[in-house]
């Protein structure tokens, strides 16, 4: 539907990829940040960068924002590691949504196309995720992957707690794309405290899209995510 | 606060559990129901009984709730694993409503104390986490384990989708206990379609309270979940 000069995407626009990686470690009770752990072998932050790197995405530019005091380590590991994926390292800021903010301003000279925000501690997003997630931004200008919760969700109320009908809720992922000036335009407003997510921040201005993500799309925050996520990508490599 | 003849139970009242293994496997892909997949070298439900069977919980009655035609396959895995833990084994119900309701009736000798109904495929429950919930129901009449959501929530609307805050939401796990008499009300009421698990059957009659859950309080509903499963417990015995 929409042109190469209109106001949203077409399917063949630019691909971008801003991935954030802002974590300090403290939560996982480790010797280092969360996007620097090994897993099966490798840094946490290479398999993520990797997934989107994946030539059937086709993505041009990807930007990798780290806090500046971890500039050093990450060099370190694409020498140890050999990493040769092409990316660009930006200062993260004192919010999620100060990093995301610095990573887009790194994609300034790109007039349009969709840009995919991810966490860098997810690293088995499948790319057919990545892949549905983008074209559905390039329909919808907005879409973010998401998953039914496995569980009964309750509100907390004054009174003590209140059923909720969890097949109207979505557990919220990443990746979360946007045609590249929506969020531009989302990105010149001030941050609020309510935002958790980049979909709160382009919610006031444009509908957000949902996409089937993935269970197996992990966010690594605790040690047993990293369980999981190994024992994951055991089975992943055994089939 | 509550003495042995008021409507709450004391802290030291008679304790009950309710195991409910409904699942016919279908939705593991497997070639038996999920209670009786191996988990670590023994059936998944046994792991389950375990925890409750565990002395300092001082558990007076275990009733487990099976389909009818799989009471077979259960007295087979009692004698193969030697399985000693007392219980009883009841007939399951066209739904989980209907299962619990059979569990409780078994229980119909016991004039007081606190139930905790708990899913027979949430082998890995901390036990410190049964004895929290028990004794949170025996003070405040219906308490159950719930632990905050890791992901941002979206709730589904006509237009897309819109942010909740999750500070104010729980994912719900079980046990789930209840004074006894008190859920022996609530299950005299017809079943409604919007139950779907027992603090929506005991809402409209007693306020729930909510306990913390444990993240590693999984339900195995999924292959991903059983090899989760598998790599937690592997590294608990390594402790």
């Amino acid at each position: 539907m929409a042109s190469s000069s209109g106001t949203l995407a077409s399917a063949s626009s630019n691909r971008y990829a801003i991935i954030v990686a802002g974590g300090s470690g403290t939560r996982m009770g480790a010797d280092r940040p969360k996007q620097f752990l090994e897993l099966a072998g490798e840094p946490v932050l290479l398999h993520t960068l990797r997934r989107f790197a994946d030539p059937v995405l086709s993505v041009v530019a990807i930007v990798l924002v780290l806090p500046a005091d971890q500039f050093e380590t990450w060099a370190q590991l694409c020498a140890t590691y050999h990493i040769q994926l092409p990316h660009t390292v930006v200062a993260g800021g004192a919010s999620r949504w100060a990093s995301v903010r610095n990573g887009l301003a790194e994609l300034a000279s790109y007039p349009t196309g969709v840009v995919a925000v991810h966490d860098g501690v997810r690293p088995l997003t499948p790319v057919t995720v990545i892949e549905n997630t983008y074209a559905a931004a390039a329909t919808h200008g907005a879409a973010i992957a998401a998953v039914p919760p496995k569980d009964s969700v309750r509100g907390l109320s004054q009174q003590g707690s209140y059923a909720l009908d969890r097949s109207r809720l979505r557990l919220v992922q990443t990746p979360q794309c946007f045609e590249i000036n929506l969020l531009r335009r989302a990105y010149q407003l001030p941050e609020l405290a309510t935002f958790t997510d980049d979909a709160s921040v382009v919610e006031d201005m444009h509908p957000i899209h949902l996409v089937a993500g993935d269970y197996c799309n992990l966010k690594i925050t605790t040690p047993d995510d990293l369980l999981l996520a190994e024992a994951l990508l055991r089975q992943q490599s055994a089939l």
